[in-house]
């Protein structure tokens, strides 16, 4: 099922700056990697600052860079003056995170007027001798919705 | 359907502990407030630091709050030389979070001997002249996996 | 967080000839046995023709009477003119469901204008000399919205 | 990430043998069309007698072959003599389900010893003068867990 053709020729300036407006993306030092038409690579350091009892990140903070990813993935693709919600998003933990840094790919699997669903990969990489090798962490479902007309959700 | 009684009479010193070893709960500067069987909350504040594109709180930084909530209330019913996994959450986010702090209550719902299903509540609490007010603004439900004879996986 | 007053007076009508239109109700013999404002309740019997391969009820069969328990739940707080659809659901299989029925409880926990999250909880009821005795087999949570203006979804 | 050769080199019989044993794909008229290392497709007819109140096909019968479909190709890839239990499952519903058949496609995303995490697409396909369309209609991920040792859910 082809994405539609964003609305927003300038999705691109739009979402990065949003991005760049969140707190939270600078307590967990994420970066914004890639943002192309329904799709949104971000990527953070592994520190102990984000950890578990265990020493694996955490799967909030894992949550959170992952659900950014998912939802400027759908926001490439609403209208210039819209904002974003997430309604929900499920998370499955496949192997406890740990490595060099975490990446993070938000795809948009469905894009509605309404209701965008989007889906997540989490990857924990190791770099070793310059080789990186990455592994499959988590998976995330996100329904993101589009909010017109209200000025205190926009960008 | 009442709950087991907690295998390890030791457990809250034990949940403590192991909350305390958190790097991101001093990242976002949660606090377990209380500790009992099957039960747990915690708090933390609301600052620009935790914050999505739009001001609130960023679902992820919620989330993260509201599994260790979950996954503390879980691990109350577990053995005392087990460790926990979360094998996936969901989380419904109802109400955009602003105000002065996040409580995030966790309650199993059902104690198994290998899984174990918690759900939790986040509230917004909003304090003006000495009266707080709470606001539900996002649910989750958990599935917490008990591990037992892996040490990198304990406490 | 009380729910809202219905804004359709005659919902209990509207929401039972709803429910008897629905060729699944029947294929299940499911039966609406309560519906109130922000509450229904549905009944199926257990049978070998609705079980998977252990013996057990299907999770899908209990999730279509569960899920219509949760959406009646929130089509009872809905226009009287407006359709419902259920955007998303997530089920937790707790324990094999068995015995003579299955009891399907749906609960409004949040009623908004366009996004409504109702909440289920499955038993499995067998009666023994007269006793019933109830179990928690599952349980749901379940995002519906509410659709206005579109005549395919109406009712 | 590449799956694992199948344990059971049995796994096709097994499965169509455990497949034929549930009351509720009789129910649905649901046939296993293809199985595979990590892989099944589940068909079934849409008639009147599974659908909702709006005359589409009722999230729920949807997502009972959906799990069949998921719990099958999870199943594949687990020992010849462990049995299967559903965990969880969440399914976004994308479109309403209507045409003349549902295609039902599940596929293994991380076998681990004790969890699998499966992924699933349903298509409704409709054919009009002998040219088949199809068109994404939900989406599920579900979490199965292998079962040893336990008769009751064996196969």
């Amino acid at each position: 099922m082809p994405l539609p053709t964003p609305q927003d020729p300038n999705f691109a300036a739009r979402c990065r700056e949003s991005f760049n407006r969140q707190g939270a993306m600078q307590l967990i030092h994420a970066s914004m990697i890639e943002i192309a038409a329904g799709y949104c690579v971000v990527e953070m350091p592994i520190t102990p600052s984000v950890s578990q009892q265990h020493g694996f990140v955490h799967a909030g903070i894992l949550t959170t860079a992952l659900d950014t990813a998912c939802g400027f993935a759908s926001a490439t693709l609403m209208p210039a003056d819209s904002g974003i919600l997430t309604i929900e998003f499920k998370v499955n933990l496949l192997a406890p995170a740990a490595g060099d840094r975490l990446r993070l790919i938000g795809k948009v699997r469905k894009a509605g007027r309404t209701i965008t669903l989007a889906e997540g990969d989490a990857f924990a990489l190791t770099t070793v001798a310059g080789v990186t090798k990455e592994k499959l962490v988590a998976t995330m479902t996100a329904t993101n919705m589009t909010i017109l007309g209200r000025p205190a959700v926009k960008g």
